[in-house]
């Protein structure tokens, strides 16, 4: 086995590994748990075991290795391989992830934040179609983004490139964000936001319906129940649907005005609601969108879901973009 | 005179025709009427006889001539360089501007919309500083927009990239863009859109004003006049004013959540208006960018003004950028 690449994404709570091929054909994938206890100081030898051991299985030698890409939370130093303000991984201090990597491998490795790595993940295998502009809008607790143009990732000037969860949608003031501002986009449009939304709108409503009466009971509502509610024909739960599929395709029609990428891959753990959930985000983005390029190629889901990550960090591996 | 630059912005009424080092400044610069009468068939040898007409004033030889650059209005195709649906220039079939600049010069020719063109200006030698990140917001009849990303124009799947005048900032029915859309940017935030909105407001209003009595009297109102009377105090003057720029901080902070470029610079007839608006503007996009981008540097007002086209034409022809 000659020419693997790593691909590594940790999260919170796991941290998935990959070997693959310079194709990005995944050759071994596994995952381990991320032992945040003790300021995280064991999250990074964890994972440097846990290669080993795999290399030794799958008779992989250092010298096969040609790079290695991983994606992290919190902010990344790109130049220097460091990350600080992983809150959820406990890292108080700045992690010098790289300098621990070069230590052990001298394969290049580069750092990325993680949703940028699974951006460039759906863009090289997955809905992305290999495109050279493709932007990814993750949609889960909060609202995600990543930006590629030309092959390469747009962070900008304050690493800000891509907070498409920010993007101003509504004046309504009940949609406070977590950022401090007023009506951004995940703070109506999210799977938080979309329970916030149901509520706000129900106050207003008398209506017969499976999802008032949940919200009247107090009972723990998901963005799941809400869509399976609207799958189901409960007529306030599609309204509810259409509000929050109206705010995201207004945003994505400010991403198509401002760059008119040849993808917007739409992706994270509310994107499972599916082509449902699609079509009505089609449907408001082509009130929005300039008429030119309206289509209907431009949105679509994606398709690597879990496995965007450790693609997306060969991917990084690979072709070693650094960029501002 | 040695590696000498040719610029060219041509635009409905007159083209604007200059000679330039490679560090961008200006040896000599003139303009041309525009003529479009008969299909504007005599738009492209006018200029060329003009270049040539210098070139022997000048002293400047074919062989000094090391790349030419032009911004012209419509849609181009830079491959061919070539243009269709500039009707203004009353172009009525697709014009081979290269083949015919080609014949006549050896030197690369390279052709690109006028805002790019303009946008590419302001990023070299204007308030873009040379940065690699760009992005210049014309506010004329309507509003344009230029994208630089990492040193290279943003065009996109079909061309729309930099449609900022389309961004939808309001779901107000009256006011209608020409694009067919309702609550385009340019339909409420241009040179135009600014009477109408200053319109639609008057209607609830009593007040005082000498706008709304300019308005009531019928009286042909310009945005300049609105700027006028709200820079001498006119209160409800203000109030449009704050409300007109409260739409470009919206539009702007959009280009910053998805982007965060280094520069957006301000340009166009209606940024005349000078600091007044930009602060104006500034007030409004703190409200709404994502707080870590938030700063006082990012928006800056153009300072090529007439010039920003062909310093931006010969800043095409000296790197040559094709882009899609």
């Amino acid at each position: 086995m000659t020419n693997v690449l790593v691909g590594i994404d940790l999260g919170g709570t796991s941290c998935k590994i990959a070997f693959l091929n310079s194709e990005g054909i995944i050759i071994k994938k596994w995952q381990i748990p991320t032992i945040i206890e003790n300021n995280g100081r064991q999250i990074i030898p964890d994972i440097l075991s846990s290669i080993s051991e795999k290399m030794s299985e799958e008779g992989i030698s250092k010298e096969s290795i040609v790079g290695i890409g991983m994606g992290t939370p919190g902010v990344v130093d790109r130049e220097y391989g460091t990350v600080s303000g992983a809150y959820n991984l406990n890292w108080v201090e700045t992690q010098e992830v790289k300098a621990i990597f070069s230590e052990k491998f001298s394969a290049p490795f580069y750092l990325e934040n993680d949703a940028n790595v699974a951006a460039l993940g759906e863009k090289w295998l997955g809905a992305g179609d290999n495109l050279k502009n493709v932007v990814f809008v993750t949609i889960g607790t909060g609202v995600g983004g990543g930006i590629i143009v030309n092959d390469q990732l747009v962070t900008g000037e304050y690493g800000c490139g891509g907070e498409i969860g920010h993007l101003h949608v509504t004046d309504n003031p009940n949609f406070k964000c977590t950022c401090g501002k007023i009506g951004c986009l995940e703070s109506i449009a999210s799977a938080t936001g979309i329970v916030k939304l149901a509520k706000y709108l129900a106050e207003e409503r008398n209506s017969n319906s499976e999802l008032i009466a949940a919200i009247n009971q107090q009972r723990n509502i998901t963005s799941k129940d809400i869509f399976n509610f609207a799958k189901n024909g409960d007529a306030f739960s599609i309204e509810v649907v259409y509000e929050f599929s109206n705010y995201l395709g207004i945003a994505c029609s400010h991403i198509t005005n401002i760059l008119n990428p040849s993808k917007i891959v739409i992706g994270g753990g509310v994107a499972m609601a599916g082509n449902y959930l699609l079509n009505e985000i089609q449907k408001a983005y082509e009130k929005y969108v300039f008429p030119k390029a309206k289509d209907d190629k431009t949105l679509v889901l994606a398709t690597l879901l879990n496995d965007a990550g450790v693609v997306g960090a060969a991917y990084l591996a690979k072709v070693g973009i650094i960029y501002k």
